[in-house]
């Protein structure tokens, strides 16, 4: 499909997108540009053919396809060398969770004279690293890509993202930032806040709490384990954040009056009605049917 | 162990105490005292030796351990039967979320010449039904059981859930319902208030966003789909479950202005302060260590 494949940044999802395009024989040639000494390290491991760059310089010039997969806010940093040395052939995309942020980005940085066609593959987890890499991460889990007027290019992106098994879905960027305020960004700041409030609690009380976590808690610990760095990038740069931190304040605020007035009909038909989300989500198969996850 | 074992209100706990009290040969003989229809005919299937009682009366009367499952709310209802019909040879447990609570109840409508220890299993699931029980649902889990006076019939009490498989621990009411107010009850309660908060963003936008629930909202939809009656009973029953609801509120607070202000500093320490308590919760055998709870 590439002639030269560059994949700027290889963590989890960079090391996915390089696993999965070996093994489907995406790209004659597959460069990586990788900071961390030790991912390299990790990263060469996986397959000797692999080219490592320590710097982005004219050895780029003739890449045909860029992805993106550092953290979102070194996305600045990198652009300048992009509008440096690659030609108007090569398509750019890349991998961030929020995508209005890279779009203004895009429009204010990169040369007219480049294409970015912004994606966004929800194929996420708790943990971070090259090591934890698969080829099979994208199969069959959503991509988001932005629509974009460049359709030729466009529909290299979704041919890429298809052929490492995903299903590609194209979206306007405020309507993807905002879809995913509630659906990932939200779920992960309460997670994290849930975690601030039982350690906040165990040195108030002086009594060990987490080994009681498998009633409740060890579920939103999970997602609270996320990568920092890449969840500080989201949360400065999704603005429906804060509106949905309000909708979610305001329906807390009233839950608790529901138990204090100990208002039986409100709370049990509170509690149904939210029950319905989960067979939702089962159906359009995005969890396991298991009980428990299927734990154990 | 024991002659006579009644088991009343079987549902997933109620049932798989009595799938592992069959497999373990805890009681010659096992009644199952159940309202529900449908609940009978799935219960008949599971052995053909159970008695089913559809009325607690004199066939009770010679009954040696006693375990209520019924939602909390009934045990108000099945009191005055124990009263009427059981020996004080008898012992009574229970397997409550709650225990302050029934500690109250148990004081004051249960005849003093009874004896009612309190435990509370840490095994449930968003599935409930006795078509979900199995026999090693308690198996290497913990169980609470309340301290008590009554030495003889304390140890009693704490062989059963060891026979059944779980690591027992000692605890004060007041403790435990403090202790799960953090780990079980808030995190099932912020759980539910998340469904309902993407309900509502869904109705007033107009866009579907649990087919993109991948990202972080399905985990939370597991423990939002738990069993509505018991839940209604915990929050009501939990004097603590509004302190943490403050506590978490505040957090919340501090980290919607942590965003506003885009302090990256804090933002930092904050989600990687939170971070550290997943490493704990596996450590502590309280979760799975694979990435995704191994879905898949």
């Amino acid at each position: 499909m590439f002639k030269k494949l560059l994949i700027v940044g290889c963590g989890l999802i960079g090391s996915s997108i390089l696993r999965g395009s070996i093994n489907k024989r995406i790209s004659k040639k597959i460069f990586v540009y990788e900071k961390s000494k030790k991912n390299i390290i990790k990263i060469k491991r996986i397959n000797s053919k692999i080219i490592i760059l320590k710097k982005l310089d004219k050895r780029i010039s003739d890449i045909d396809f860029v992805v993106l997969s550092t953290p979102m806010s070194q996305y600045a940093s990198v652009i300048p060398h992009l509008n440096k040395f690659l030609d108007k052939k090569c398509i750019i995309t890349d991998v961030g969770s929020t995508k209005q942020n890279v779009l203004n980005l895009k429009n204010k940085k990169l040369n007219k004279s480049l294409d970015w066609i912004l994606s966004h593959p929800i194929a996420g987890s708790e943990v971070s690293g090259p090591e934890f890499g698969t080829k099979n991460l994208f199969l069959n889990k959503l991509c988001v890509i932005v629509k974009d007027k460049n359709k030729n290019k466009l529909k290299k992106i979704i041919r890429f993202w298809k052929i490492l098994g995903s299903k590609v879905i194209l979206m306007d960027p405020q309507d993807h930032d905002k879809i995913f305020a509630l659906t990932s960004h939200l779920p992960h700041l309460i997670a994290y806040n849930l975690m601030k409030t039982a350690q906040d609690f165990q040195k108030k009380q002086k009594k060990n709490i987490i080994k009681f976590s498998a009633g409740g808690l060890r579920d939103f610990s999970r997602i609270a384990a996320s990568n920092e760095i890449m969840w500080r990038d989201i949360f400065f740069n999704n603005d429906n954040i804060i509106k949905a931190i309000n909708l979610f304040t305001k329906n807390l605020n009233s839950f608790k009056k529901i138990i204090q007035n100990k208002d039986n009909k409100k709370l049990l038909s509170r509690l149904s009605n939210s029950k319905k989300v989960r067979k939702q989500i089962v159906q359009l198969k995005q969890d396991v049917a298991k009980p428990d996850f299927g734990r154990e």
